[in-house]
């Protein structure tokens, strides 16, 4: 028996984890992509809880860096960046509900090199930006066009391969009012950059209005803790998720299941404070559905809790806090 | 002659700073207030630079809380927060302008008492809140309705009264394509809760849309540096702006300009994030525009530059920097 | 009668304000200057509450940054940075105890160019440093030798003239058992870089060792809100201060006092924690000592509460919180 | 051959990585335990470069929470706090150095329940504190004493038992002028509370000191990232390092090495600040040692690079960045 049929998503979703109708958006039945998450778009499909979904998604600059002598600064036209495929409408959703988003699979598509990353200037995290403003100069532009496959991985340099560990870079669900950029992350889900939410693993995600209205996008070949130039490998894909639905399960920010361990998502600045998120949740959840007092699961989580890094370079930093089920078992297990 | 007649508004902009038609936005005509900076809401009214409106603020609670008794946790429904005026379309205006925006009055209007404040749960800057989160027991809440007068000031108690000294909380034109809470402030101005944007000032504000789209709001009688519990003297009022459009003019974050200084405002977590943006603001502005190489300018800023500090409560931290004119002179005088 | 007369210094303290003995700290009876606060040094100096000492002090380059032709970084030899006279010995203090110190006069010393301000790489408010660490290319490095007087105040260039406000950069008493650079600001005072530490003042630092151990330093002959490139108007001085003691006041953090206000300052990364801690003692200083309950003075800050800005460059950023007098009362009066 | 004869030390360290003679530092040879990282104390043990030595380390309470019903507040006396063996005077070793220091074994010492973990008022990630200074209160005090043993790991309950994954909390040389409270990491390593400072690792500090100066102390039987209520499962235990000395290897912050990876550390707030040293040493580490060049190695970082959360609660923050050896090779292999 797979960990999945112990997940939440099995026991608690609408249609129990079981995968229902299958559903595809191509470049063509997406039309135009999106650049913010909001409810001011009009779905592109309409779904039942358990369907599936297999989405042509673009890489991060929709393809506009072709060359490595291109210069991102002078092709990328902001805001009009980190296009996702959606909305997504699920029936049934509504304010107070869970999405649960179960990752199937990530493959790359398109010629080769499919994989992209730049240097670009006042973007990253280890340079001058916007944010944290310096008068330094910038450093140069560069772009690396990369050959990337399912099988071998991402091919660096003639010494280093990097394995494909693909997860997806963006996704969310719609705001209540707000239209919010791809490019942010908040307690929608949004532009995380968190390697964990990758294939094999179920995200649960809160829903803001009707419908939910699912975005999805920004897929990544692999990623180093905190996306720290602000590029990973990015590339298009087909990427496959089975959607389902948790009534009544009101969540304040992501949180994220897999064969091994619960997370939840926070997003903030300063990174403390996407931490301080991340690790109230979980300590919340541990007290609410594992059967601890409050500050139990505070000492607890003092001596076991994990932290992953998503980013450091988004408008909002990303970190998720976990705790292994070897050590806490499965909710209602 | 008024320092207004040197003013950057009076020298550059479209109308010379001389006013024209006069408007009003009343709760009438206003009818649904707005909760949101963004491109996807019909103008409430279509005026030409130079035009003078009269705006019936409301204030940030919409007059939700009536009573020293009531609990704002039960009353109040976010997102439906801080209820902005607007969105007022300018004549004219492009992306990559500049709108002046001139405080002419501000004054309170309603009965007595016209003044709110309140203690709320996780919200405020010395409690633990959404994003600083703790897991402290809250304070506990309490509302305080409070005598306003434009001419007596805020009685506090039968101690302590505080002088009128009123301004905009929340003030700014439209993201591009994003629809922003109007609790957020961020480069197209907006909930920046900065005292300085007060009579007799003018705000220069980036413009992102044709038509600038425009809003304004939460108007507080008095408040100190930082808006320590998040919550200031809010009051409804009529608020009186003359707007007028400088072409071409292209602003990354918001400028200030009133008798005595030229400010730059930076909206950032954290603070010194803020605080980097509004002096790399300022020391690009003198080097630009007051004929000081980079280095000199922040070599000089070092000595004489002045900080405000607007909120340290909001999504994100608001900072004024500042040079007198009695320093570096008027631009182009 | 002054303001003075009604200070904590001349209620509380056990000289009751009153000048007594008057000493000197001349660069020879220094001898070696100090680049540590801690109990680790002799004391150069024993007093009596209520003496008055006169210190020659250093710029914060002990002096060696002659010519504009001068590199800072080939001459610097960190960590013997910012020279400190002291320690001062106060019989009579201890632990638990405060320091008050009166601050009565700056005057510039030396032969002209008196003052110096350089821009150093890795150093300063707008560029990578140690701290914000960066991969961006430095500044070029650059040395300002200015011609400052009392009266006539800071020769910048041919147009610009900055008015004599001068104070001191860096004072305190010595940790327990730590010896902290002096380039550092914390809750024993330090290198706070807060332009209210002026003539015409009181400081009022925790005693945490038998004798308090007193350092001062790094007079300014003016400074720019947040110090922002880290070198303010350096120049070497006689400052003369009156020290005198009040027995079993427990401080946290420094406290300050003038003829407008009281004052809390605080000193932390990032800059919103040293916000927070200043309005946390602030606010409870007011339930204290001025008869408000906390809630009630959170929320009074809240409304007239004001924020001055030390430093945004040394290794905690320093901030002071303050309300009037003209708001509060005096003390026990 | 193992790990250790490719590693840095065994083969650029003085003694090569072979083990000389063996010392030990009993709680009766070190007499009075440390609590500052400072050049003032006298050395307890002189030592050459590949000597053995095995410390009888306290816990951070040096044992004196003996009761679950102990008040920590009550007892703890600040700052006599995390008690350090040490200092180590390592001959030869000169400022400019690198001090080498492999984990060779930490095992739990002294009678059952040999592990104490605890909640204290104003000190934790996720609670108000002396730096995030909220109004809020405190959550209730509560001690764990725990059964710790190295086979058999920590018995936390009746359902739960964490492995035995010990680590040096706490170790580091002296700085140059400065005695820092052992409860603090900087660049000379200190309070760390990083896990990957543990059994079969080699930590590389910078000597800034004739001597060196080695403390350590403050182990832990296991922790989570960001030791997140401020206090790991702190145990007593003899600790056995083998120091060495590689001479003209001049580091800015500790690096560590073991089977696996690399990694570099870097302490300091805000969080992005610790994140921002530590990658910022790490690609330059790529640079210089592993023939990128430094925007190729910023580039790949952002793919590959791993962070460890030491601790989110100490005076500053610590993370690791780390690369793992499969990927850049070894360093001259």
């Amino acid at each position: 028996m797979s960990w999945f049929d112990q997940s939440i998503m099995a026991r608690r979703a609408v249609a129990r984890g079981k995968p229902a109708a299958s559903h595809s958006i191509t470049e063509a039945t997406q039309g135009k992509y999106r650049y913010v998450y909001g409810p001011y778009a009009d779905p592109v499909l309409r779904i039942q809880p358990g369907d599936v979904v297999a989405c042509e998604t673009h890489d991060a600059f929709e393809g506009a860096i072709k060359h490595e002598t291109d210069s991102p600064s002078a092709i990328l036209n902001f805001p009009y960046l980190n296009p996702q495929n959606g909305p997504i409408y699920v029936e049934g959703a509504e304010k107070g509900d869970c999405l649960a988003v179960l990752i199937r699979s990530i493959v790359p598509r398109g010629p080769q090199p499919v994989g992209t990353t730049v240097i670009m200037p006042e973007f990253g995290g280890l340079v001058s930006n916007g944010a944290t403003a310096m008068l330094n100069p910038a450093l140069p532009e560069r772009v690396k066009k990369l050959h990337v496959t399912a099988e071998h991985g991402t091919v660096w340099n003639d010494r280093i391969t990097l394995p494909y560990e693909p997860f997806i870079g963006t996704i969310g669900t719609s705001p209540e009012i707000e239209a919010i950029s791809s490019l942010v992350p908040d307690y929608y889900g949004g532009n995380m950059d968190l390697p964990d939410v990758a294939p094999d693993a179920v995200i649960y995600l809160p829903v803001n209005r009707p419908g939910a209205l699912l975005y999805l996008g920004d897929c990544h070949a692999a990623q180093g803790d905190g996306e720290l130039c602000g590029v990973a490998l990015e590339h298009p894909t087909v990427t496959t998720v089975q959607v389902d639905l948790i009534k009544g399960w009101t969540l304040a920010w992501p949180r994220l299941e897999n064969a091994e361990f619960y997370m939840t998502i926070g997003s903030a600045r300063p990174m403390e404070d996407a931490a301080r998120i991340a690790y109230r949740e979980l300590t919340r959840w541990l007290a609410a559905d594992f059967g601890f007092d409050e500050i139990d699961a505070y000492m607890l989580l003092t001596q076991c809790g994990r932290v992953r890094l998503g980013n450091m370079v988004d408008p909002k930093y990303t970190l998720g806090a976990s705790i292994k089920k070897s050590i806490v078992g499965t909710i209602g297990g």
